[in-house]
């Protein structure tokens, strides 16, 4: 068998103009390298990259295939030599594209073992979220026991890990923003939850948190919305504190910065995101998970699962995330 | 003898109106604590933080005494109990302040002794200049061999010790910034002297960098002219680069910053002044230079000084600052 089934989008140029133009259709089916493992796959998670990949619009790295799909959860079905990895193991993991199929080619150092108590449509929506908040909170942020975090965007997928991590991690206060005081409640009804919600349309969350820290502000911040938080993130850090950008959704041009206090409280700034990362780095921190947090997932930490789609329904399942009806993970599952 | 002499802002408020306000006078002598050596100084450094600081100007740290100074070098003349250091011993070091004095109450893991090939006039002009660039380059910069750098103000003494570090860590090239193309040249006829430089007045640093890189940019950026650079160095950086920032000569609000490369490019932007950190911080990047520079000073490194006062004619030492008459470091004898 060399061929399977996968979602493309079926226009002549390869462009999504609607989520319609996705369907099944018949591709190569993958081999496997060096260092790779043929994974058959029983369920993905869908991301916003992948809306924008699908209209062309994500700018992807170098190694990625041209199917959709960054994060899945299947079965183990082929093996290279020399692997530590078996043929019928059950594993998760990150891709840089390709998850959209029945099979994938994934690097032998991108996957993890899928615990017994998971199931494949919980393992699935995992990855994107939880490393990408992992990453910020704890590899680059370097969070301790007592750290105070500001976690924007507290109802997204990554942000509720965020949350979850932080709290996890030994947080004293996180914040939280959203824009309804329905949002904030989610956040902070999760077992490990935020523990002060800012309504960004009727507080300033810059005032917010120094009233709440002593006017010491918060050691990290996770920003996801970009220019119009950009001079109030810097005014809500401490001393020492890191802010960590992983998005820009209100826009890339950030007017009057104050870049006096970059100095002055020695704060660090850093861009982040998942899937540019070379493997090795990806690999490093799904091990550095595994060992600090994945015992939580679907025990203390709240996975949110908003709605489960047959592949079938793919166009479906991106309208949802389209119209942004969900608050919780999308995940499809390949029959 | 309780008393020294030492230097002081002799007007009724004690903050200065003018360099001729600077005068010797007698204070109290300080005596040691736990964890402290007492040095009879035989030179300082004089930096613009001290001009700033008689004048009222500069956000002292909690620690510092009220006497300027923050670098120093001399003869040990008291330990405390236990201490490793001897009576005798020469040394140079940091501090939060008081090295405008006779003696100086030295924090023992903020000096270093004084290698004999170095003179206390030497040495007393080290700490501030190659301790910043080390700080910025190393400790923040993570720097490699084969890095690409861009010093800002590359013929100030923090630019010209950060150019020659650069180049004593194996960077490849070592891009430089001035205003006009003799302090260009200053930069460059040193021993390890800058590879490129850029007039600031003439050329666009950021398209010099690109054009000299294939677009790749450099990986390190250390800059004190603050908001006009801000943006040109985000497009100048490299992905993963560190932009570190010492300074804001040029003014704190930067009008409108493109913050979607800090993503896109993963870049990591840290500020910082020494004279901030915790003793313990200073202590580990002084034995950092220690082990991997400190042996280069005034060997192959050319340690620039400009001129050396004698403490009667402090105001005219500030003078020559305040003139911006030197290009090197300004170093003052204690009889």
């Amino acid at each position: 068998m060399t061929e399977m089934r996968a979602v493309v989008v079926d226009t002549p140029n390869e462009i999504a103009k609607s989520n319609n133009d996705l369907k099944l259709s018949t591709i190569p089916k993958p081999t496997i390298k060096s260092g790779e493992v043929l994974v058959k796959i029983v369920a993905f998670g869908v991301n916003r990259m992948d809306l924008l990949q699908a209209r062309g619009l994500y700018p992807l790295p170098p190694q990625a295939p041209k199917t959709l799909g960054v994060e899945f959860s299947g079965v183990i079905v082929d093996v290279s030599e020399n692997s530590s990895w078996k043929i019928d193991q059950e594993v998760f993991g990150l891709a840089y594209g390709g998850a959209y199929a029945e099979y994938i080619a994934a690097d032998q150092n991108m996957i993890l073992e899928k615990p017994d108590y998971l199931t494949h449509i919980q393992a699935a929506g995992i990855c994107e979220n939880y490393l990408t908040a992992h990453q910020a909170i704890k590899t680059i942020g370097k969070i301790k026991p007592g750290s105070d975090v500001l976690i924007h965007a507290g109802a997204s997928g990554v942000g509720m890990a965020a949350i979850q991590l932080a709290r996890h991690y030994g947080a004293k206060n996180v914040f939280t923003t959203a824009g309804s005081d329905d949002k904030l409640n989610t956040t902070k009804s999760l077992p490990l939850g935020a523990t002060h919600g800012v309504n960004y349309r009727t507080q300033k969350f810059d005032e917010e948190v120094l009233k709440a820290t002593q006017n010491k502000g918060v050691d990290i911040i996770v920003d996801m919305v970009g220019q119009s938080y950009f001079n109030a993130n810097i005014n809500a850090l401490a001393k020492d504190g890191h802010m960590i950008m992983l998005g820009v959704l209100s826009g890339m041009v950030a007017k009057e910065v104050n870049i006096g206090p970059i100095i002055f409280k020695r704060l660090h700034i850093e861009g982040s995101t998942l899937r540019s990362r070379p493997a090795e780095y990806q690999g490093g921190l799904l091990k550095d998970f595994k060992n600090c947090a994945l015992a939580e997932v679907g025990k203390t930490f709240d996975l949110k699962i908003h709605k489960v789609f047959k592949w079938t329904d793919i166009a479906a399942a991106h309208d949802c995330m389209s119209n942004n009806e969900n608050t919780g993970k999308i995940v499809v599952t390949v029959d």
